[in-house]
């Protein structure tokens, strides 16, 4: 797995200002296969949902040929009006593609309940579509709003001879949180899958990645994960569950998994990249539950930016969750360090396990000793910035 | 209802330094009535659970005679030393008061795993009985911790021509979180009131007042509302649900929403006083868990504090609840003055209902015109300071 942006063959992509960011930031993007992709989708499930993705849902089915990105503006919340909006914009991609508006996909990212400057991005069409690169570097660009960095991840993997390529660019620093994290993902593969193989296998990455990290606990309307197979890197195509497809498989986890923790380093004003790992749980959803409630508790999160050892906020935060533990059994460690066990304070390893809290990831394992479920969430801390970002951000 | 401390007939306080906190700040205080009292708890649910909340309940329906609490230390997550350093406290208070152990109720406030220093809690324990003062006004003094405001509340009423009192002190301005705010409260009342209906009545005001409030989402595990009543108001006892009883639980509602409302007002950080107002759920559970997913979203919260007019983040985590309304039919106000309308946002309104957000207190109307059932809660904005208290905290 490397951190680069890379397109599989038969992928372009592109990325252009066109004048819905007042920071004259890149704010448009496109990605295009000439040869039809068979395509996978996963949304938010907030019941405020983007009109980008109300429509992306209609025809997530089809063979697909483009996918339209916007960042500055999350059409939602924009009632008839964003649709009219969208559908002008789809049909400008279509005209300037040579392609019907049922083969391109939308997602968009931005302030909510805000409208799209249609007349600016229709005028700009022209330029994107011919910005067109299987070299490109911009697309990734175009989609951020409040992230630092950009992200993106590619994997090569070699599948009866050929080369085969899964790549993908996201964006994502807040209003991520579970249940699909807060963002926008674009993944591309010129593997030959079948489509309900290909659907399977991004669903079980998205679970492992973007479904496994938290900002702030604030989920959106936008939240989308694209993920597109055009076939054509010429592999045997890929109709079982093989050997293939479970290259394919860890290969989408891996870049998953990169572009996931990436929007948690990240994360909005973040100064700590905090991995819970909470085991002993009695069920599934108790260590799911168990470790949600820890990972958005604002005094917990405010507790790792102080670099203070307030242990009790944690088992706290665990206990507010109502799931029966018993607070006495219980094994905490930061970085491998124990600072409770069996329930007692270890007071005399106090400074030595402080010392962890400098740092800038922290391991937490939480044991409830209560069973043999386990899971893992990757989350921020909360800082001043966090607060500046948002409070500043219309 | 009236902001002032004052003790009902009967009823004795003190609050005193004894060497908990490194500030040098009143730390322990006392309750005291020579009658014996009826008394009601109410509890926090978090599974993690103070050792001065898991005494209280096997002695809370017996007579009571005192309440012993302290600031500085929690109590919680102490485990059985922490069961003998309450015991030890106890022993001491009973044998100052010439009380049994079982007729003293304990609460505590302050850092979780810490343990109470005994030895200097035992030393002090003559003073502060022999503080005890029928117009004392130290205790709610000995009760805070992040508190900037002391909070206490009085109302005096008449039943059958004789003068009752519901007076209350109370703690609490962080760690706040609804299915009981975190936070202490000692309510007393010389009323004549059967046991039974003294805790409905408690019960009820503990629903619209302390349950209706949030700052952070986070739950404490010490949270306490203790009521007291001795009867020392000479009136005929209450013993149905008549007028009188009516006076009582209407006291009882002035006395605890007055305290509720003080605690968000001196919430952390707290720049704004927010009252949230859902209308037209389906359910009641609807109501609150849209209401609850509003007041603790960090986005929110930082809008507010802000300054900035964002409807969006407050539709978005309405969404993020799953409940089932229809965005664009809802109706969003802030001050009453209106900002969306049957889904649809009123640009032209938005310079006007942006000016609501300069002030202090903001009440924001949001109705999901989806049913006929309401709620409302009391929270606050997120601030720069709300981080800072709680990062250096400990």
């Amino acid at each position: 797995m490397k951190k680069e942006y890379i397109l599989p063959a038969g992928f372009a992509s592109a990325g252009i200002y066109a004048g819905i960011k007042k920071s004259k930031k890149f704010d448009i993007g496109l990605i295009y296969s000439a040869e039809p992709c068979d395509a996978a989708g996963f949304f938010t499930k907030n019941r405020l949902k983007s009109v980008h993705i109300l429509e992306a849902k209609k025809i997530i089915n089809s063979k697909i040929h483009a996918v339209f990105a916007n960042s500055g503006s999350a059409n939602a919340l924009t009632g008839r009006v964003g649709h009219a909006d969208l559908k002008f914009i789809l049909r400008s991609v279509a005209e300037n593609l040579n392609l019907k508006e049922g083969q391109i996909l939308a997602a968009a990212t931005g302030k909510i309940s805000k409208r799209i400057p249609v007349d600016k991005v229709v005028k700009a069409m022209p330029e994107l579509v011919s910005g067109l690169s299987t070299h490109d570097n911009s697309f990734p660009k175009a989609i951020m709003t409040t992230d630092v960095t950009q992200k993106f991840a590619s994997e090569v993997i070699t599948i009866g001879g050929k080369k085969v390529t899964v790549a993908a660019a996201g964006k994502g620093a807040g209003m991520i949180s579970p249940t699909m994290a807060t963002m926008l993902v674009f993944v591309m593969t010129d593997a030959a899958i079948d489509k309900a193989l290909l659907k399977q296998a991004a669903f079980e990455a998205v679970e492992s990645s973007f479904n496994r990290i938290t900002v702030d606990g604030d989920m959106s309307p936008n939240d989308t994960v694209y993920v597109l197979a055009n076939g054509a890197a010429g592999n045997k195509k890929i109709t079982t569950k093989n050997a293939d497809y479970m290259k394919v498989k860890k290969a989408l986890q891996a870049v998953f998994y990169s572009i996931a923790e990436d929007m948690v380093m990240d994360g909005e004003g973040a100064t700590k990249f905090i991995k819970l790992n909470i085991s002993g749980a009695k069920t599934q959803q108790q260590a799911e539950r168990v470790a949600r409630q820890i990972a958005n508790s604002q005094l917990v999160k405010t507790a790792f930016f102080g670099q203070s050892l307030n242990p009790g906020r944690i088992i706290s935060a665990a206990g507010q969750t109502f799931e029966d533990f018993n607070p006495e059994k219980i094994t905490l460690k930061f970085n491998g360090k124990a600072i409770i066990t069996g329930g007692k304070m270890l007071d005399k390893n106090y400074k030595n396990v402080e010392k962890e809290l400098k740092k800038r990831r922290i391991e937490v394992d939480l044991n409830l000793a209560n069973g043999k479920y386990y899971c893992y969430l990757l989350t921020t801390d909360l800082s001043y910035d966090y607060v500046k970002i948002n409070a500043d951000y219309s």
